[in-house]
């Protein structure tokens, strides 16, 4: 029996294409003292991913060209070497990687460790979305960082995405109104159909500041950036008094060199709204997993939290579903489900 | 008797040249009741001042063409309709104005308030200094803002202006290694008689991400931003994990439109190193102002404060002073003593 893996093949200078990554058949990995083996059912796409890839180097370790690409993924326990699992388990961890099959050392720290899914809750690749990291992205970035006010207008680029989706559910709990970005009508209706107020489509805008100017006429109290990029800039130019950015991510820029991300300096808007901008990396807020977890299933039993997959089947499509996201080719959460 | 004031004559395109204000002789003004009229002594040159001029507007009222330019003084009071001030006191205020004679209205709220000064405690004129505004914010941006940690590196662009020095020496307090950046060897030299420990001369760097590197070995934990543009850009490319940056002015791209200040976007370095950004405008500190001099005029007694300042003398001198401070002609603080 062996195992398939998608390996790097190189790192991309630029987007990344199907042939960043190269499959190959290794034998079945065995389970050490303390671990157990993992069939993959689901696979999550995610843009930190990108960063993973890159030769410069990122906030943590990335991929060596031909190591296994990394990435979370949801699946069943068929063998352990650990007390606390028996097979059948469901499991989730940021751990699997690209792989049919994934030892897993399920009491590493952060977000290594591996999680018990609990399929009475939601279906078991909720773990990868809104019960898991882009749902603790999106809870910590807003409630610990933007932390809205009732009425703050919450302006959300790649609004329909893994992340921008909770972002604009969760300010609306919160009293906020969110104002959706995202590429096309199509998406901005869903948006609105969630929650969010008003929306705008950058790919057919031919005044980005006007529509935002209309879209957000007190200002944006809280912009959290998924996309940087002319976006970004386009937004910052609207910032209220007192706003806070929250820089999540920057899929519009992430495939050029730091150095050639050029456009707007933010410091004159800055220090006339005495805004606050913070770069946030969920990694470091697993400690609030739990807790964040517990109040979005709570939401979401209570009708009150929705969310959207796009679901590609097969574990050979897995370059094509990371290509696919990073062109915003997805409507919502891109996933990959395994045979 | 008359007064002689200056008068906005045009909204600078560009940078402001004495061409900007013109004098009139006007007749000399009468305290209403509660008011106080006052003899200036002393006036303050501010980088916020460039603001208050641009046609475009900014966080506050500015100067229309035609009116007396905005500015801080120290003067004597010469005519009281007010119980608590008695000619002769001193007083310190936002609202002189660019003017001989001055009437104000002690009992005003925030930064248009006058203040008495206390001769015993420092020169006048300290008031409009380490005793006065850019003390406070210094001391607010610091300390409520940035809050270095001992051991911090905090990288001060403007090192030897007048809240730059200030920056350096509550950093050194604070158990943290200032660095300064400043446009020459001069006041490089003086920035480390006053405490920093290392300094970097942008005007003949010929690489100034090297030149931080080697000064910042550890990298940039708090970097306090006097001058925007590529300054910071460099700056921004040497921020340590969790660093914090505030950005108080802008002096070198403040002439030009905000939609041209064009640069690096940091958003790949705000999420690596979970940065955060924050904007500064002191007149929302005012409430901290009685507190702040307190312990600022503490930190003096304990000859643990020094300052610096640059005297020019003549009320007719005040346009000549501002465009010697925008141009960072000025080494330390600029004032105008008034005959």
């Amino acid at each position: 029996m062996t195992n398939r893996q998608w390996l790097l093949a190189a790192h991309p200078t630029g987007p990344a294409t199907t042939d960043t990554w190269r499959m190959v058949e290794t034998p079945m990995p065995e389970p050490g003292p303390g671990q157990i083996l993992v069939r993959t059912l689901w696979l999550s796409l995610d843009p930190y991913m990108r960063g993973r890839i890159s030769a410069a180097g990122n906030y943590t370790q990335g991929v060596a060209v031909g190591g296994v690409m990394q990435g979370g993924g949801v699946g069943a326990v068929i063998a352990s070497n650990h007390p606390g699992w028996a097979v059948g388990d469901l499991v989730e961890s940021m751990a699997f990687g690209w792989q049919e099959y994934a030892v897993l050392s399920p009491d590493l720290p952060g977000a290594a460790r591996a999680n018990k899914v609990d399929a009475g809750l939601a279906p078991p690749q909720a773990a990868l979305s809104w019960l898991g990291m882009p749902g603790l992205t999106a809870y910590v970035g807003l409630l610990e960082l933007a932390r809205p006010k009732p009425g703050d207008t919450v302006l959300v680029s790649a609004a329909s995405g893994a992340v921008g989706q909770m972002v604009g559910q969760i300010a609306k709990l919160c009293g906020a109104r969110p104002v959706a970005i995202a590429s096309s009508q199509d998406k901005l209706d869903w948006c609105r159909s969630i929650g969010y107020e008003a929306g705008i489509n950058y790919r057919t805008s031919t005044d980005l500041g006007a529509d935002l100017r209309a879209a957000c006429p007190d200002g944006v109290n809280v912009f959290f950036d998924n996309t940087g990029g002319p976006i970004h800039d386009a937004a910052m130019a609207q910032l209220a008094t007192h706003a806070r950015v929250v820089i999540c991510g920057r899929i519009a820029v992430v495939d050029q060199p730091p150095e050639q991300d050029i456009g707007l300096r933010a410091s004159a808007r800055m220090i006339v709204t005495r805004a606050s901008i913070h770069g946030l990396v969920v990694f470091d807020w697993w400690h609030l997993r739990e807790a964040a977890m517990a109040r979005i299933a709570a939401w979401h039993r209570a009708g009150q939290i929705t969310f959207r997959e796009d679901v590609l089947e097969g574990f050979e499509r897995m370059p094509e579903a990371f290509v696919r996201m990073m062109s915003g080719g997805n409507f919502g959460k891109q996933l990959v489900r395994l045979a």
